[in-house]
């Protein structure tokens, strides 16, 4: 595996690839790897001919006062890891190779990053579409993997695909979890012992509507009190928000009807924590 | 020629070229073309295999009040005119081909847009990046060619694309005349015979500018102060801005050291002209 740093050599490695027909593989991530990064490799790995993940913990994502400077950094583990799952390449940049002084340029999807998650963090989709794209255009991947535990991420960047006409094909792939039922996250290196014990009420949570549903109720607002009941019976979990959103639109819905998401997120301490299901009326 | 209205065939053509290794130059335009628009045509011929001429008259980068409607539409001139050059495809898409319904992903260079054109028309570089962006997606050209003429604009795209790391090269060419001095522009259709003569005083403004540069003043306001009393002493134009403004960031210089623009807009009756000259300090 090669570590590359620069983005002209990550450009002339992936000119290379297209000119020999070689399909290109992507996993974007901000390093920590975890099994549910390693899921996103392996499916790339099936379907590509390189691969290439890349470890940039983007600074235009990250609001004033978040964890920037606190997320978690690994990289040589991370290379480690990428060596284990056979990747081609570890793209893993500087800020200022990605972010020029004069540079400015954003990209945004209107309307999908003032809801949920971007309620709560202004300009955080701003910095992933920005970053997402310039990724894309230096590694020119033909496909790409997201993760569904953020959803509303890979919503917006399936939405900044097709209206931007990309050539990519964005899979979205399952929530890898622990035993206990918690989503993987990078971010639960923050939770004490008693806050990871807490936070098992949130696949509680998402399981109780999934069962509400499967009972037969289509009523958002009954879905979500069942939920939200389970996270409320923790006292270390604060609700920040829990919604039943259109898969497409994420704007909000009043009754099932076909397919839904139930968004979630849980500050736990100090820590921000998301999870998701996916609702289907029978 | 062929004249391609849909992005899927627009892309295959492009996929096909991409893979038989022919180099794509690209020509966006709003048609109406004239010898400014032709000029463009043939650099771009002489340097690349397939020449694409685009013909869209972009929505998003009018504003609320402006000509959408009015704007001199002609294809069928515009298509003989490309066939006389030797254009190889005239992609003409309609607007829900390049906006789709539900497509809400704009690109902005923020900084750059707030300032001149932009702070007389909020939102129209923002409608400019975007449309620029998804036309280069679809054409996927290793060189496009934009006018001197509209040099916000240009000055945009360049940083657009240095900072989406886009592959492809942007020529910037010099602004036709016609023979009294006027800068050639699709909007010069809207203006009456006495407007017409009163607009020879824009290249004139620019000339005195220039020559009181070339005289050795190098103060700012010194200069545009020489553009501006040319302007003024036609009843006919409203001066909307003269600026002298760094060629990278767009910004006010107060003296003149490398290079510099001066850019300037007028209203003529109920139309906006725009023409710029660049200053050297010898």
């Amino acid at each position: 595996m090669e570590i590359v740093r620069r983005v002209h050599a990550m450009k002339e490695i992936a000119a290379r690839a297209r000119t020999t027909r070689r399909k290109i593989g992507f996993v974007p991530t901000m390093g920590c790897l975890h099994d549910g990064h390693l899921s996103l490799v392996r499916r790339v790995k099936d379907v590509s001919d390189i691969v290439v993940v890349s470890v940039f913990v983007n600074p235009t994502q990250f609001g004033p006062g978040e964890d920037l400077e606190a997320y978690p950094r690994d990289l040589a583990r991370d290379a480690d890891l990428c060596v284990a799952e056979g990747v081609d390449y570890l793209f893993t940049p500087e800020a200022t190779e990605i972010y020029p002084p004069g540079s400015c340029t954003v990209v945004e999807t209107l309307g999908l990053v003032d809801v949920l998650e971007g309620a709560s963090r202004p300009g955080h989709f701003r910095g992933v579409t920005t970053v997402v794209l310039k990724l894309f255009e230096i590694v020119k991947p033909q496909v790409a993997a997201f993760g569904r535990k953020d959803t509303q991420q890979a919503i917006i960047v399936q939405r900044m695909v097709a209206d931007l006409m990309l050539d990519v094909e964005i899979l979205v792939l399952p929530t890898v979890r622990d035993e206990d039922g918690v989503a993987l996250s990078s971010r639960n290196a923050y939770l004490t012992h008693d806050e990871r014990l807490a936070a098992r009420a949130i696949p509680l949570a998402l399981r109780a509507a999934e069962k509400r549903v499967g009972d037969g109720e289509w009523d958002a607002a009954a879905v979500i009190d069942a939920a939200r009941a389970v996270l409320e019976s923790e006292p270390l979990l604060a609700v920040d928000y829990i919604a039943m959103v259109d898969p497409v639109t994420l704007q909000p819905v009043v009754e099932l009807t076909g397919e839904a998401f139930l968004l979630l997120a849980v500050r736990v301490g100090k820590t921000r924590l998301l999870d998701n299901a996916t609702l289907r009326r029978a």
